[in-house]
């Protein structure tokens, strides 16, 4: 799929067909996230992949913001001992800050297989580390459901005052501020 | 460009060429960034696009991450008021994945029309804050830096343990699981 068409089209999906999804495919969202900018090369992702109905459904107890019976899940977690290794305390801000990156990366790519996402942020991440069976040091950043749309949704508004140039709340910058 | 090919090719760019940035092309960044997923539609982003030259230098004796002689620099803030209207405490932490999910966007889209960016995410944000004349609530989260390449960086290595299956450590998941 090309590039625009990804970036322009894809919505947030928040109902799902019954198509099974190939493991196969959901390996390749995972290839592709792991390609997200990372500050440092530290890479302090960890992708779980929960396809297990019984999991999925585990899950959404504790996930109020899921919706739409998903085929699988894919729970972003960040690696803290990794994330403040090489980059001490303010690595917890990078980490959140990559994983949600690398989601954005998988969420996009998923779009161009024919997939839908939603990326759920409303969790128990205490919950779901324990549901995934994670240690204390790996903490659910995100969850992004994923499976085929049965919906088209719309476009929602999108503000287009947030752009600035040159300072903010100029809406061309002065030609003479140099 | 094909989606794939951006995800897989885009590389963090520290060396740019003195070829001047269409600021048309830079409005079209600002455009696609702003399709990147936001929790509630909240959209707390902020983008500050600075070409001035003495301002880009002026950020950077204050961000010791950034490199390269760019173009431009983009400054993804957020809107903290705007963020924890809707969203409370917890949407200081939403509005920075909304952030990061804004700018891979952005360098995404700029890599499919020959650019090249960087995040950055070593710099002092109330120094930068000032240099751009945003009020306390606007807060920098990231500096995407931009032009054209001056070099073609090699893909830096990706760890590739860090997917698992149905529970965290588990390389292929239980097929007795459910």
């Amino acid at each position: 799929m090309n590039l625009e068409k990804a970036i322009f089209g894809r919505r947030s999906v928040r109902n799902y067909s019954s198509k099974i999804l190939e493991k196969k495919h959901l390996k390749e969202l995972l290839d592709a996230g792991i390609w997200a900018p990372t500050a440092g090369n530290i890479q302090p992702w960890v992708f779980v992949c929960v396809t297990h109905t019984k999991r999925i459904q585990q899950i959404h107890t504790v996930s109020p913001g899921m919706l739409g019976n998903p085929q699988a899940l894919i729970c972003v977690c960040s690696d803290q001992n990794r994330a403040v290794e090489k980059a001490g305390p303010g690595g917890r801000t990078l980490a959140i800050m990559d994983c949600a990156m690398a989601a954005q990366t998988i969420m996009l790519f998923a779009y161009g297989l024919g997939m839908g996402t939603c990326a759920i942020r409303s969790f128990n991440p205490s919950a779901v580390r324990e549901l995934i069976s994670a240690p204390a040091h790996i903490h659910p950043e995100l969850l992004i459901t994923v499976g085929y749309p049965a919906e088209s949704p719309k476009p929602p508004a999108r503000k287009k005052d947030v752009f600035f140039w040159e300072l903010y709340n100029e809406k061309e910058g002065k030609k003479d501020d140099e």
